[in-house]
């Protein structure tokens, strides 16, 4: 066990760092907002990379149910290497980059100012390239990220976006859902020890899907990617949706499905979906505060519950964040330094 | 062998089907990019599943770069699950589905028509549901596609992408691009028996990485469904820009990366990644024309080249298409029907 490993420390102190950009950031994020409103923008274009790049999937939900805005995830490539951006004066450029130091993200900002749209930077560097780029920055107050997967960074832009939403649709209601986040997030940090320990039964696992839908989609795709940067495994996110679309096919007997359950609209047709999973022999690993679907999981992870299904992503990352710590420690990898990643990357 | 597999022979077809699309479909391309430009929509909401999500994610380059038309893939459970469907009377709805049928695509059509947004429906079935929704529809002309796994439905939905985009952009010179199309297509299907052969291979792969960038994004994506579909394998497409954010460190000796190396922009980056991959010990499968990635490769498929980057993922596919076939019979399982894997989805 490395019980004093960065990503230990950083995972478990999410509640304070999203406390602390509760209460730090609000202000800001209202007049963020109003520039918003007055600009009244068509459309968000995200731009982001790696966890930013899922925190983005999150947004497309949350400003699309909450705020009708499309969101399109930016190709940065069409900026950086093909030389020929979209038209984007119309839009709201989003950017989320914990470091702010990529060089394609900011090259996408800063078309969009050269073009006229307004353009916003998520970031937990307000002296970073992207932030002096932006016209306006939102800081994630995260504090310094040591590990080189991203943990409160993550969640930090989640609830980011989610305030920005909020402050958005004008909704106080929403803002005090948000206030009990930290709170739900550590009863889920409190289990951490149960988790770790519920991880050693896949020492040997060497692949594995992800599987949720809507606003949790998001958090499939980032629970897959710190088993991916952690522990070497093959883990491919998918909507439950799409999984129907072919990839069933490949659920044999014992093959390893984690899936999200969030309370709300999807709890039931999700459960139907693992109930069959589970007839087909796969081996559930199940993060919910849905008994009947905690019920069929071989390892069910299980949630504290009654946070509305929008807000829920930011607390149900968590319990796949502190399986894939575990998982590491079991194969016996380094935590803080997974082999072959820098914490930067500077595509171009 | 089943030489007489609807897969083979659709396969196969895809020539003549890009030719039939070409000449009967025009006229119509022609009507609907004027219908367009009246409108000057401010953004393309594509909206598709499966193969033809990843047709769209080819057109997000495609509109992006030669008509400067940001793409946003619309997410349907918006619309269907949580009955909030964003603003789009600014954008042009346009939807892909060969066979028409999916509730969830044609509900986000509807809602953009009662928006009062122009909305294209790409299809196989022009008496569709789809094709009755839409203002106007596109048919890909690729006749009965009899096997569950789509091919000539994903190459002439590329088509009929870059025919749009080809009148939309009023250039007479990418339409000769286009019509050089069918031809490169025919070279790679004479080389169908190689390619199958060379599969034999990688009769105990059980799950790979396909990788590649930019307009070829959408090549890895659909070669990675291709092969999950019909041989069951864990299969994961990735953009090389996001593979180094983490996932590299999955490779280890023997591991295999099927990438799509197209000549232009991208041919020096790529190859220079794969030399890195294949120094790490990976096994490498390179679909390409350029000379320096296919001697890198243990299994090197060979494209014809010359086409232009913009319409390369037309005729890139194939050789993956032609993989997943041989891989198909070589492990032995049904090449047409695929287990638990119907044609036509039914999500809501």
């Amino acid at each position: 066990m490395t019980k004093d490993s960065h990503l230990q420390t950083e995972i478990l102190e999410q509640p304070e760092a999203l406390r602390r950009l509760l209460h730090e950031e609000r202000d800001t994020i209202e007049r963020v907002a109003e520039a918003i409103r007055q600009r009244n923008p068509r459309y968000i274009m995200l731009v982001a990379r790696g966890s930013s790049d899922n925190a983005g999937r999150y947004g497309q939900y949350l400003f699309g149910a909450a705020n009708h805005l499309p969101v399109a995830l930016a190709t940065p490539s069409l900026f950086t290497l093909y030389e020929s951006p979209p038209r984007m004066s119309d839009s709201l450029v989003l950017a989320i980059s914990q470091s702010g130091q990529s060089p394609d993200i900011v090259a996408v900002v800063d078309e969009g100012r050269r073009q006229g749209a307004l353009t916003i930077a998520l970031t937990n560097d307000s002296d970073s390239p992207l932030a002096q780029t932006a016209d306006h920055v939102i800081h994630l107050h995260a504090g310094q990220e040591w590990a080189v997967a991203a943990t409160k960074t993550y969640t930090t832009s989640l609830m980011a976006l989610a305030m920005l939403s909020s402050a958005l649709a004008g909704s106080s209601e929403r803002f005090e859902v948000l206030a009990q986040v930290p709170d739900h997030l550590a009863r889920v940090t409190q289990q951490a020890d149960t988790i770790i320990k519920a991880s050693e039964r896949y020492r040997y696992m060497d692949a594995c899907v992800v599987v949720s839908r809507g606003y949790n989609y998001a958090t499939s795709y980032e629970i897959a990617l710190k088993l991916k940067e952690l522990t070497y495994i093959l883990a491919e996110p998918y909507s439950s949706a799409d999984f129907k679309h072919g990839p069933v096919a490949l659920v044999a007997h014992g093959f390893p499905v984690v899936a999200v359950v969030p309370q709300g609209k999807l709890a039931a047709e999700l459960t139907s979906f693992l109930s069959d999973l589970r007839e087909r022999g796969a081996e559930l690993i199940v993060v919910s505060a849905h008994e009947a679907a905690l019920q069929l999981a071989q390892t069910p992870l299980r949630l504290p519950g009654e946070l509305p299904e929008w807000a829920s992503p930011i607390v149900n990352v968590v319990p796949g964040q502190l399986f894939a710590l575990g998982l590491t420690m079991a194969k016996g990898y380094d935590v803080d330094q997974p082999r072959n990643i820098q914490k930067v990357t500077r595509t171009k």
